[in-house]
Formats: structure tokens, C-alpha cells, sequence
């Protein structure tokens, strides 16, 4: 728990630093995420207020009370709801009180202006939190390989015990996966499992149907593993049987691809130039219209996370920062293929935290 | 696909009633859980427009494409991003266009306000949709009852395979009765599975940690499914081996208060009456400072929605809405118990979706 309580006054002592640079004296955080990165209280519900002078002051309901006490002892925590402004009634001013515009709706704020003493005033700012969460710090890095290789020896047991199998459904594999992710430590999937077989695979957010695996299908298994804050998130592409020359060509090209996209993931590049090295490899081979998507992302508290790779993603890569590379061919009516890992940006080449093998297997 | 296209439609003539008396032309649906309500589409990104005309546009990602065309066939689709500021860029003025203001952050509203025409004024409105969700079709309520059914039976079977056990963590309890949920159709949970064992158990939002079962233990287990749009919510509580005196008097003091709510569960019935129903049981108990949350909530799209009854829940029941009676008493070091059945308001008592037996069961 001391450790713990370190980590996050040390985060809250570089936002206090950034807080000043937006001439707030501060921050009113309402995204739980946020809220959890800067206490370590994962509640549903919750608001902090972090000041430049380094105090704190945390709100939750009396669902947990007992919880915020053990998750965050260092902040006061007053117990009330609605918690942001339970705090703002307790501002006297005059004060200048930052929120987090992309978290607040429109409500909310009409909510929180009612509750401020007329010499409050509330600033809109973006970015702040999401900023710093960006690079990793070590014991994140740590969590992210360790939930990443929960999940990819859940899938490698999965296939060693035969699960993924001509003749079972979408949604029983998924299941199996699932379970084998818990079973391994995992509090809940970072997102809706994705079994897409046949023609489902050529829709890049199927879920899991209730659709027979048949012979010759391809099976996309888009998966990933929650624990204590970190997200892991990974595909891999199969051949049931018997691979057509359609499969083994779009295998093939974003195979390419997704090599191409991992060797551009170097400190330095930027997120725009990544996403090129990915999709050139795919509009070369003629299927530039089918790579529907973005190429990646970051991953960490959230699955979907800055950095942004894409045809319009902003600023570079820098060390410790988190980066799918996840390429995909969808072809509708005939299928499709992702394949993706997720990287820890490094000085040298990236290390991929979501296993090894990306050779294309018939199972 | 027929029938649900009836459905969907039928919800946007309703719809467009309101808009009407709310002075606005238009109304931008952007809370996705209402684009899926409205218009059949489940993706993870999409806005939606509906008029007082009828008429009605949606827009969501490439991602998308062949989903949106099978999920929403009678809706002409847009395929750009971001999606609302797509729609809100095609209208062609002079128009006022609501927009969901509990739904749309400040940041995005200032991005709405970019893409609007000079004589497209944006209206604030809250609770239009929210409204209209409230009481349940004959389909939805079908749907309630199925997944409410599938999650009890999965308990029941849990119970049965003796998986709450003694020795056993928390978090293994909840990967078998998650994965039970899943063989028999849960596309996930419908909220994080809380098994709450020993002093955990006075938490009420407590997760599944590595704890050990042990004997003497309450256990709560807080539980949920979901498949197509339906969710399910649930709560029983436990006793390892032994009941304390303690256990067995706040046990009965629960159930008491439970079934002394749900008696108050009809239409017509103040939503702050059904609250005080169960509460009044637990403070004559001498428990009422250790019952820290509101008495229920809604079932449907989402796992928490209205109606909410609470101390201060506005409005009053209607047949075909649903409520959670969950009353509990946690002390803190202690332990707790909850015990939570879903209703479906009826002209007579109440409809339990979520089982029966509420005996104080010792495992």
C-alpha cells in the first residue's frame, strides 16, 4: 500500500505542474479512469480535486466507503453525492477550477456551475490527464506484459486442447477463452470477444455468434484480458481445415503489413508515417479499399487508449508508450483477416508484449 | 428482420411526437444504447437523426458497413466520422436541433456547433428517449424474462456442481458461474461479478478478489447476463457451513425489508414509497446507517436505468417497467448481506423475473 500511495502522489505532483501551465489553480476530475490513475480508487463513482499546491480532496458515495479508505488512505475523501459537486460547493473562491471538457456533458456542467460560489469560475481543458498517462511508468509496462501474456496462453491453451474446431459455435470459443483468461487471473475481458468465422470475418467488429465454424472458414479471435488496470488486446487470424487462395493471399498481405506497421514503431515516428508503412503494404497488393480501420492504438487503464495511429493521428511515438499494430482485409461477403499485437515502444525495435508466432495456421 | 424493423419504427414515431412538443425539428441521437433502441444498429460508434416528418439518417464508420446495412436496412446510412458532426453538416437550415445534452460532452458540443449551418440553432434536451424506455414492449419484456431466466439457472447449476465451496476463491466462484452464463447464451456479463465473501461481503460493490472462502463466511454473490439489448440483475446472499447469530439476524432483517418492497412494487406506486417500504424494515431493525444505497433500479438496455427508487426518486411505477427491490445491510468489518430480485410491474403483485427461493440457504 505504501508503494502504491507513491505512485499516485507522484502522478498527482505532475499534473499539479501542468495545471499551472493552464493558469487554473484546479483540477476538477471527473473521468473515473482519471480518477483511479491519480488515487488508485476504482469505484464507480468518484470525483478528485487536485490544486497546484499539491492537496487533494476525493468524493465518493456510501457504497464505498470502506473501499475508498482502503484504496486511497493518503486524500481526504468526504462522502456525498453527486461527488463533483458535493466538492465544488466546498470551493470558496476567488479560484479558477479546470474540468475535463471531454468528460463532462452538457448537463453536468449546467450541474456544476449551480454548485459553485459565485467567485468560482470553471475552465474547460483537454488533454491533461490523458497526456501523462501516455508513457508508461515501470510498474504499468510491467502489469500490461504480465495481463498480455495472460491472454496469449489462454489462446495457446485454447488451440492445444482443441477448442477452435470445425463444428463448434462462435460464442462456445469464445466462452472457452474467457474462461480460461479468469481462470488464469483475469477480472473480465477488456472488451466484447470477437469470434468472427467465414463470412462474419470480414466484419472488423463482429461479436460471437451463434454461427457453426465450417471447413475452409477463416476465424479471426479478437481478445484481451483486464487486471488491476491493465487492458491487454491482441488478434490472430486461422484457417479452419483448408486454406482457399483468397485466405492465404489476404493472410499473406497483412501479414506484411503488420510487419511493416511494427518495424515503422520506433521513439521518433510519427503516428501518421506508422499507419502509412501498415496501409502501403495493403494498397500496393490492390486491397487498400478493404483496410477499413485505423492501424492502432495505445493500451493500457483503457484497451483504447492515445497514442492514435491513423491517416490523421497527431505527434510521435516516444519510449514506454503502448501501440497496437493491428492491420486488417475485409473483403464483405468473402472474408477477411486482422492480425495484431500490441508493443511497448523501446529505443530499439519495439517489443511485442502479445506471443510470438503470426505464421498462418490451419488448424 | 421485418418484425424488428416494425418495432424500431414504431419507437421512432413515438419519438417524433415528443420532439414535437419539445419545439425542435430534429432530435441527434447520440447516447449509443438509444441509437441501438431507436434504429436496430448495436455499434460501438454511430449518431442518428430523427424528425417530426418521420424521416430519420444514421451514420457510423467504415467499420460498419455491412453490420449497419443488415441492423438498420430501413434507415439510409451514412459511412463518415466523426458521425454526428456528418449528419449535423447535411442539414440545411433554418432548423432546431435538439441534442442529447446528458449524453454530449462540452468538448463535442463545441465540435456540433462547428459543423452546423449558421441557421441550425442546437437545443439542449434531456430524458426524451430515457422516457420513452421506461415501460417495456411485450418483446422486451420477453427478452427480460429470458436472460433473468438463463442467469438463475446458471446460479442454480453453480450451486448444484458445488463450485461455492469452501476453500475456493472468490474469483474462481465467479469465473464458473460466468462461464455458466456463457454456455447458455449470455453474449456477457452484464455488469462486473461480485462475490463477496467474509468481511468483503460488507462491501457493497466489492469485485472478486483472491480470497479464500472460509467457513462462517456470508458470501454475495451480485450477478448478471446480458444478450441482445436484454440485461439481467440479481443478488443472493450466503452462508458458508455455520450461520453467526449475527448472519442469520441481519439475513432475516433483508429479507424481511426485500419482501416488504417488493409488496410496494405496483403501478402507481411512489418511486421514494417503494424506497421507504424497504428501508423503514431496516432502521426498526436498528440497522438503517448500514443500508448506504438506494432501494432499486430499472432492468432493460441498460443494467441501471430508470426508474430509480431512492430517497429521492421522482415519479411514480407504471405497469410494464421493471425494478430491482435490493435492499442490504453492510457492517463494516463485519460483513454484509443483499438480496436483489428483478420485478416486472404488473396490475397485480409484482412479476419476479430473477427466481424464487430467498430461504436463508447455508452452503
Amino acid at each position: 500500500m505504501a508503494l502504491a500511495d507513491t505512485r499516485y502522489a507522484d502522478r498527482r505532483r505532475k499534473l499539479a505542474a501542468e495545471i499551472a501551465g493552464r493558469r487554473i489553480d484546479t483540477l476538477l476530475v471527473t473521468n473515473l479512469i482519471h480518477v483511479g490513475y491519480l488515487s488508485g480508487f476504482r469505484g464507480s463513482n468518484a470525483a478528485l480535486l487536485v490544486s497546484t499546491d499539491l492537496s487533494a480532496r476525493i468524493c465518493t458515495d456510501g457504497r464505498y466507503t470502506t473501499q475508498i479508505a482502503e484504496e486511497a488512505p493518503d486524500i481526504p475523501a468526504l462522502i456525498a453525492r453527486p461527488s463533483a459537486e458535493a466538492l465544488l460547493r466546498e470551493v470558496t473562491g476567488p479560484r479558477r477550477i479546470g474540468f475535463e471538457a471531454d468528460a463532462v456533458s452538457v448537463s453536468q456542467l449546467e450541474s456544476f456551475r449551480e454548485a459553485c460560489a459565485e467567485d468560482v469560475e470553471l475552465v474547460p481543458v483537454t488533454g491533461l490527464v490523458e497526456a501523462l498517462r501516455e508513457v508508461k511508468d515501470p510498474q504499468e509496462l510491467e502489469d500490461l506484459r504480465s495481463i498480455a501474456s495472460l491472454a496469449t496462453q489462454a489462446l495457446a491453451d485454447l488451440l492445444e486442447a482443441g477448442e477452435l474446431a470445425v463444428g463448434r459455435t462462435e460464442r462456445e470459443v469464445a466462452a472457452d477463452l474467457e474462461y480460461r483468461m479468469r481462470r488464469l487471473g483475469s477480472e473480465r475481458t477488456s472488451f466484447d470477444t470477437i469470434v468472427a468465422s467465414g463470412p462474419n470475418s470480414a466484419k472488423p467488429h463482429h461479436g460471437a455468434s451463434d454461427r457453426v465454424i465450417a471447413r475452409g472458414d477463416i476465424v479471426t479471435i479478437d481478445y484481451g484480458a483486464y487486471r488491476e488496470g491493465a487492458n491487454s488486446d491482441a488478434t490472430r487470424s486461422f484457417i479452419m481445415g483448408e486454406a482457399s487462395d483468397f485466405s492465404r493471399e489476404i493472410y499473406e498481405v497483412v501479414l506484411e503489413a503488420q510487419l511493416a506497421g511494427i518495424a515503422a514503431a520506433r521513439p521518433g515516428a510519427r503516428l501518421v508515417d506508422v499507419d502509412a508503412a501498415c496501409r502501403r503494404v495493403i494498397a500496393d497488393a490492390g486491397y487498400g479499399e478493404y483496410f477499413v480501420h485505423s492501424t492502432g492504438h495505445g493500451v493500457g487503464l483503457e484497451v483504447h487508449e492515445a497514442p492514435f495511429a491513423s491517416q490523421s493521428g497527431v505527434g510521435e511515438l516516444r519510449e514506454g508508450m503502448t501501440l497496437t499494430i493491428e492491420p486488417g482485409i475485409y473483403v464483405p461477403g468473402k472474408g477477411g483477416v486482422r492480425i495484431e499485437d500490441t508493443l511497448i515502444i523501446t529505443r530499439g525495435d519495439a517489443e511485442i508484449i502479445t506471443g510470438v508466432s503470426k505464421d498462418l495456421t490451419v488448424v
